[in-house]
């Protein structure tokens, strides 16, 4: 374990280590970009996270090239080695989108992109994109089981102070960050205000405004953010022209039009409603899953006998689980608005598929352990994949968690594979990468546990071939009728949502 | 209220009443319906109601013209008019459909089709197609609130029993109407070989298949059986084959290929699921909706901005309630057959979302109340629309009537006004088809129910605009943003799931 008088902060990248600054005064070089870029309006992009980090590369290659972009972030353990890597050409996310190393090395040439701790970057600012996080407090039980939840807006609004102790009295302030409806109107606002009040300066010419991000970190990192629909909107008329005239200079909008609501409360709604839908098309075919097990039919071909309908195309297949920093507490944000801002009734079915998905692995070994009936005391399970999503590595909340800690407590040797995951942080441990080399160890259970392509591979299934009889868990439904065909011949395969094998 | 020894059945559609048959013997007519179309093969269609009596005269109308088509219902009071007005040439239901007339016209022309009660009808047919209702109790308290339900099989299970009573050995029996899964294999299969076996037939040679229908009443009623996509299978390899070769003699299968599923239980459980999606969608934007009337929130902006995105184009948009013979009982069924075929859990999320809509129109009561603030007593209230679907007259669970109810049990006067309901059976009331008409009469409040096309038109709006100020409550955001802008200069406003019109 690491020492908790810790004075430096580590890049999981790279792995060097920077020393925590002493001396909290960025000011010389902040200027000294200044001058440098001294045509151009200055964007702050506020959190340099999975959104900031890339929405800052996209400011700095806006259309017109018009800006020169600065990103601000906490000189603490977590976030100062980002700072540092992005000053030091190494961007702060492992990715597989071309695009990104495009855009960082375009702006490194350019010279218009700069990185600091220090909030006097936001006294420079014309526009200020607000990128942290904001999370929810999850208390579980045993299992992942959600008992009760909360929501810390601390942090939050000391960010945004810190926005109101140094901004210009007229800057744009556009959040991106996913917050409880209301929290614009009735948090930001009134901290700006007053705080441009206890520096003498006029309240009234401050512009706020709210677009969520539909970031999907991936291959198309960047498209995901310049060529994608984007709604928005402000707490004023003067707040909403000021917020669209700057997304046309980012966003491909003539592709992908905006489309404007009458407040942020619309707009912070709209983004906990859209992934408080798709978490509750999550959660509905989890039990569905279950009926299809017990009553021998394979629900994937069910489901995609009824997605035809296009009334119906927005149906989920038989899943592992729900994992990503989004789906796991947006509908929890809303549902906490709801009580906590509005105060009103919970949103009881928001909160409800919130506690279904985060059950999903557990029945997800249920099913298993009812199939498998050995014991799996020092059986050796490899598996496949542990990022929360295929061909993307990233595994904030992934659901492979608890259900890697469910074949260990009943006495597994578990082995990991994922491509794209070297080092699983929130586990501390190491990922093999190589998939030949996982495979080449004797192995009792195979559980799929990401759609990595890699794995979908007419090579990995021909290797699969080669080895001796064992068990295989498709827990996402990646393996296609045929491959299961094959593989049945020689190994013994669940695949989850499946009664028909037997 | 009527007489409970009634002993004639009356049409709703042309009021006249027909004796109800003391001798329970068609075979004369039959044998001569046989004679006269002895080229054909015969298909009998149990049930002549919705699905049923459209079946009928789509399968009397097959591409290639090979089918005598024996509609069978009971000789009750309920049923044995839609026999008599089939042989008198009246179509038992309301349509809107042309093709509907054409088929029918054509199916009289022809001499091909013929209803009856007489179950000797199934010792004549090749295809036994079953349409009968299978309905869920429900147990509700004050307000529609779900408590419990069942489902009971004994009428099925009888006209199943009728049937194997009287089948050649080797019929191919199609099951359209929704049953709970395993309903095919666990109670249609057993009734019929034991029947067969009892008459010392042969029980192996019997086919069994399901192919659940998607029939929806309104303009394209013949369409929706002719020109969609089906999903089929049978109990084994011979009923599968047998479903699909008579399928593809009255469907379009060139254009909407048939999907097969590898048993009945699964295309039982597609039924059921594909009914629970939508209804479990439209209970999840209910909560969605009151969120949206405290916060100030337009929750059509909303949708229609989320809904951009393909991922998310089945969300659904804010509503007074579910109606319709489906949507208000299939996900019930589903839960039924887990917990009563499968002794499994109930479909906890099915259930709930059954719960929800049902009390849909109570709440959209409250809200009008929240906002109306006046007391109804001895208001002149126009519904426009009794019908649970625009463009369709089907009051079958129709939402308008749990609104209705508060309405009328706060003290209202109530008119109602419904062009394609000129009486509403359920209620047992005159229906107003005029809408000048309904219009002349003082109002105070016009409550917008049903989605009717005539409701939406210029002339309707500008005769509204000619009333004096009234307020009007739109529960299924019918009217559009510039019909509101106008109504607003005059009248009030209030729109479910709109919290910006103050």
């Amino acid at each position: 374990m690491q020492n908790a008088n810790i004075n430096f902060s580590a890049s999981p990248i790279t792995n060097k280590k920077y020393a925590l600054p002493t001396k909290l005064n960025d000011k010389q070089n902040l200027d000294l970009f200044i001058e440098e870029n001294a045509q151009k309006k200055i964007v702050v992009v506020q959190g340099l996270g999975f959104v900031g980090a890339v929405m800052s590369i996209v400011c700095a290659n806006s259309f017109k090239d018009e800006y020169a972009v600065i990103g601000v972030d906490l000189p603490n353990k977590e976030n100062f080695w980002k700072i540092k890597s992005l000053n030091d050409g190494i961007f702060p996310l492992s990715v597989e989108d071309k695009k990104i190393d495009l855009f960082f090395e375009n702006s490194i040439k350019k010279g218009n992109f700069y990185a600091t701790y220090d909030p006097y970057a936001y006294s420079l600012a014309d526009t200020i994109i607000v990128d942290i996080n904001l999370d929810v407090q999850k208390n579980v039980k045993d299992d992942n089981l959600l008992e009760s939840f909360d929501l810390d807006l601390t942090s939050f609004k000391s960010a945004i102070s810190s926005i109101g102790e140094n901004c210009k009295e007229d800057v744009l302030v556009l959040v991106e960050t996913t917050v409880p409806p209301g929290t614009c109107s009735k948090v930001v606002a009134p901290i700006l205000k007053t705080k441009l009040n206890d520096r003498g300066l006029n309240d009234s010419r401050v512009k706020i405004g709210h677009s969520y991000e539909r970031v999907m970190p991936g291959p198309d990192y960047i498209d995901s953010i310049q060529n994608f629909y984007r709604v928005f909107s402000g707490v004023d008329k003067k707040s909403i022209i000021a917020t669209e005239k700057f997304l046309k200079t980012i966003i491909n909008t003539d592709q992908y039009p905006l489309t404007m609501l009458n407040g942020t409360n619309a707009t912070e709604m709209a983004k906990v409603l859209e992934n408080s839908y798709r978490s509750m098309n999550i959660a509905f075919i989890v039990e569905w899953s279950r009926f299809a097990e017990e009553s021998g039919v394979n629900l994937y071909e069910v489901v995609e006998a009824i997605k035809m309908r296009p009334t119906h195309s927005n149906m989920m297949f038989p899943g592992i689980g729900v994992g990503g920093y989004c789906l796991t507490k947006d509908p929890l944000m809303a549902s906490w608005s709801r009580k906590n801002i509005f105060r009103s009734e919970p949103l009881a079915q928001s909160e409800v598929s919130v506690k279904i998905n985060d059950q999903m692995p557990k029945f997800a070994f249920e099913f298993f352990t009812s199939r498998y009936k050995e014991s799996l005391d020092d059986k050796k399970v490899l598996f496949l994949g542990v990022s929360y999503r295929g061909n993307v590595g990233d595994t904030r909340s992934t659901p492979v968690s608890l259900i890697y800690d469910l074949f260990l407590s009943n006495g597994a040797n578990i082995y990991l594979n994922d491509p794209l995951v070297p080092f699983w942080e929130e586990k501390n441990i190491k990922v093999e990468t190589s998939i030949d080399s996982s495979l080449s160890k004797k192995i009792d259970v195979i559980v799929i546990s990401t759609g990595h392509t890699l794995y979908k591979s007419k090579r990995f299934i021909e290797n699969l071939m080669k080895k001796p009889e064992l068990v295989i868990f498709d827990t996402i439904g990646m393996l296609s009728k045929n491959q299961i065909k094959l593989i049945e011949t020689k190994h013994k395969i669940f695949v989850l949502g499946r009664g028909d094998l037997k």
